[in-house]
């Protein structure tokens, strides 16, 4: 059972709402050795914190995280990593409004139904604020990716605000850290500050498609049937807050192809390993990785908290409006840019372990 | 770890090859006390079953299951269920094409360098017959939530079959079960008919799209944040054969819209409970169900078995091509309209009894 | 997986070094609605704290314990509960000897092969204080059982001490909490007392024998075959530091009886619920609880920290000898009582759990 | 959860009843490659099996495991492992006895009040037949651990039965497999022949205390701190029916040692690995193997299934006598030897490959 736990081997559990003194996450099952300092985690985080520009909320959070343990002398020791991030902006204001309505599209409702009560404090545990616990998390996970699988690389980039789309032609890396929406596309990124600072203006919010992508993936990572690489990552893409789609290589698309178009052939690359000559599959086979780019992405629906004045009920059944106040993100998927990085490279470290128990690592021979 | 095991407490472990003397699934965490018959299971094993028409494989297989464990005088004991289903169809063939060639688009590359070796006999472990195992669990599930959950139903259909979609406004569920294509839209069943004739005379293969639906769900299923409901949905579909994408209510399209669209108002039903205005969640509100219509699609990719010739290597590791001859479905996805429907059972079993545990199954009141 | 988490549905994951700036627990699958305070966790912390009597490590630590997530308006909202305790005495000291010596009956070598590094501060993760996070856990798990099973009670007690055992005949449960042996025996009592007064001035320690019995336990806990409620409880005691045997009721002596003297016969109760009459079962059938007391033994080996020398080697490979200094427990057994009571409660609660959600709690009837 | 499943990341679950048409153990997460063939499973299975002297149940079943899935060409492929064994001797015989009554000391009274209704054939799901396919599981991991760690072997023997032990003067080895009761010491076997002779013709029954020894254990296993080796073989060997005791090395006699008798002195081996100087602890020090034998033993109480009546209820309540009549083994305690061994392969497997995924295997150094 894994109520607040993600991964099989390398055990990612996190903690903490919104308003709470603090959040985090304890991880468990981290090889030991791995150098690990708290400066090279906060690098992570500091993607992800709150405030940076206009197009994310303007809560002031330091996101400073504190290793509690599993660390000695600069390296992981094997035990668990208890990582916490103190809210230092628990700004006193009044909840009437949010505790006493449900807002339409958060998940109050649910909460309170399920529950019979809940922390109606900037959504407590289904506040986003919880996926800094798993940017945390995902710091441990690249510092021991590195150790354990030097050229492998993970990158997330957004290729869509709303209806708004990046054009693949004038994809450019170098432009992701360029501008406020992690777009690698320059001229798509000034469209959408247009249409958000409209958006923002008018008190609604607009939705975004997110691609994660991983290069220099081992080959024969994942362990069909149900613990597949891909059906991994489809969990892990869709716990993350707000998101309604995932897909992997060519996703919902590969429903309109046919075989002969779909089918990626192979020969042999001169380091010896296949090389594929296209990749619809998105480096998963059979729920394997195949050392191909594992490309991933998933939709975030526009954040729920909106000018706009939407019908609701209250807590004691009876009907009202709502309009939800507050610094909130006019597009949320923008922050979880670096939230689907971090869940990329939890699901790769856990699987390389598994297959390290299963397999030793040894790979089939080519000749 | 979960190699082979899908579900927290309701808990399914198939096991099996396509071509070894049988498959099955060993269901552990029913409840005691549900009736149960062979019959009963049998029931929704032959809506998946094989040779039924032009469009699916002319493999003859009976799949006809036996429970071996965990039933006394028809009711479950709340031990372990074992379905096991003979393979009868063994045909004896010639398997040097596939023993020593990749097949392109298939996991058997992926086998090959992960476990240093494959059973090749028609896709081993990776063959979509280990599906079979899947709907005989969901016919456990689907008699455990009639005594749990007596209003709950679930239905999966196609929705799309290579480029050709349905008309919603001509949507009918009665018109499911008399078309080869589980099509609720009669029109387009004949269009897909004529679409697949002509492929499969070509030697190709389309990729399809299927909606699976569940009403009269209870509210309050599913645990934050790594139990969500929709999050167990998505690795369940994804880990279905050739499955490359999954969306819960507006899916990948959510990032198109703006918030104020987005959101699912609320009111109160007459029934006392919550009534909402429209289900762009597609009754999932923070990993927690809202009691709407739970709805779930996933796009199949086209069957890789193709008669076109397609470049691959060997497992010597020298380039060659490759044609693969056989019984294959044109278009797998027709299939998978029964294996979603049990995925979205077994998980719906699974989050009841889990919401049992954490909550008793108690709700927060409304007034 | 589970390296550093106990229980299925009630999950406790401890974190945190013994030198470490804190240690800790999450506790996850906590019903919601549960009336919960720090004050009340406290309380059983107190119970185990060091620095209490003489017979116990007189390290001084308040061991204060902050919730830290979970508890919203003093009650639990089903989401995880962080526990995290200070260390607060973080004595700076000259840790040359034993961090390059391994202390013998200590988990330092183990450690050092098994990790290649390891927190020799104290005993880093192998410390006994890890069982304060236990303790807090087992703190929740009451305040939970209290509210499910109300007539439950959980108590451990000491037995024995090396040679010296307790006349079953005075035992005078008013009596436990009057000694610093938490001893039923109050003539036991001052004869361990001067045992190990006459132990400790002669540089060396004590192994100890610990009864915990459940009272009021419900029927029906315990799921066969491998999550029997007494494989369960085995597995929680041995894992307590320096645990080397664990009984149910008869326990060991039961291999010596013959069937008809083992056999508890039985009865109808006054209060239509099965009565027997003698329970060398120890409240456990077939993996399940019947009602009885459940009564549960561990023998704790002596502290291993002795000032006699002993030989070892240097994490260098040289044979040498080494005395280990400090603050240590003559009996770390005593501080043993506290944490075997924490285990049995968790246990007890995650059965309960575990029980509603396969059969929702009801009973099968008698008549 | 793992209700009926054993083990982390090598995971064996059990299913099938008494008298059902079948029962056997799917296994999942064995390695690749391992030879297995059923004759190498048969062989332990023909260890276990009925009727093979007067000491153990005349029941005649062959007990002829098939291996459905999981092995291609004399190999394990890496997918689950379905090893089933038909029940055979289902002798159609009047249950009315215990069908309405309970046996005292068997799980019938708790398997009814737990789940409402019972197989009540032959003790359904909690009678000893279940640990056939213990026994089967085990074949397997003593086939990957002949791979995997060369030098490892496991074995059990009797060390008790009733009040009778053995003398460790006349342990050997080569006798345990010469007489009825896998005893090492032959003086001890005859008396035990004469003790038993005598209990069978009174219509009683005994128990016995067996003790598995591993040597060439690699160092390094077990997973601190709920994750522990001897943590995991407690759970291990008290989940085997009848078994109400565990103990590591010294066991519940380590209560009565002082520290300086306690300790285990450590020096360089010639081979270049610590070498201590005794092995009071077992083999286990922090719930991690030393390298030094791995020494476990168990209690099983006295079979329950006696001639002589015994006072109980009946399922409606009302007060009665029983008297067990059948072909019951004297002393179940004896067929529990190669189960004991079975469980202790599988779980070394398992932690053997739990430690492949966190440290790959590599040991800290010694100079």
């Amino acid at each position: 059972m894994s109520l607040n736990t993600f991964g099989h081997v390398f055990r990612v559990t996190t903690w903490g709402e919104s308003h709470g003194p603090a959040l985090g996450a304890v991880v468990d099952g981290c090889p030991p050795g791995v150098p690990l300092a708290e400066a090279e985690v906060q690098r992570w985080l500091d993607r992800r914190k709150p405030g940076q520009n206009r197009y994310v909320t303007q809560r002031r959070e330091p996101d400073a995280v504190e290793i509690l343990s599993g660390v000695f002398e600069g390296r992981t020791t094997g035990t668990p990593i208890q990582l916490m991030i103190r809210n230092a902006d628990q700004r006193s204001k009044d909840y009437s409004e949010i505790s006493g309505k449900f807002r339409p599209g958060h998940a109050d409702i649910a909460y309170w139904r399920k529950y019979g009560l809940r922390d109606y404090r900037g959504g407590g545990r289904s506040s986003a604020r919880e996926t800094a616990a798993r940017v945390a998390a995902g710091g441990v996970a690249r510092a021991a990716l590195a150790a354990l699988a030097p050229g492998l690389s993970v990158r997330g980039y957004m290729v869509g605000i709303g209806p708004h789309g990046i054009d693949r032609a004038r994809f450019d890396a170098a432009e992701i850290d360029r501008n406020p929406f992690w777009c690698p596309d320059a001229t798509a990124a000034e469209d959408w500050a247009a249409y958000l600072d409209a958006l923002r203006k008018s008190g609604d919010s607009a939705g975004a498609l997110i691609e994660v992508r991983a290069s220099g993936v081992p080959e024969g990572l994942g362990a069909p049937v149900y613990g597949k690489l891909d059906a991994d990552l489809a969990a892990a893409m869709m716990s993350i807050n707000a998101v309604k789609g995932v897909e992997i290589g060519e996703g919902m698309a590969a429903a309109a192809l046919t075989g002969s178009d779909n089918a990626d052939e192979i020969a042999m690359g001169a380091d010896g390993r296949p090389a594929f000559g296209s990749n619809h599959a998105g480096g998963v086979l059979g729920g394997i990785s195949t050392g191909q780019d594992l490309v991933v992405r998933f939709a975030v629906k526009p954040t729920s908290s909106i000018l706009t004045p939407r019908r609701t009920i209250t807590t004691s059944g009876e009907e009202t409006e709502i309009v939800t106040k507050g610094r909130h993100d006019p597009c949320v998927g923008i922050r979880a840019v670096p939230v689907g990085e971090a869940m990329m490279a939890c699901a790769l470290l856990d699987h390389l372990l598994l297959d390290r128990a299963q397999t030793g690592g040894a790979r089939g021979p080519l000749g």
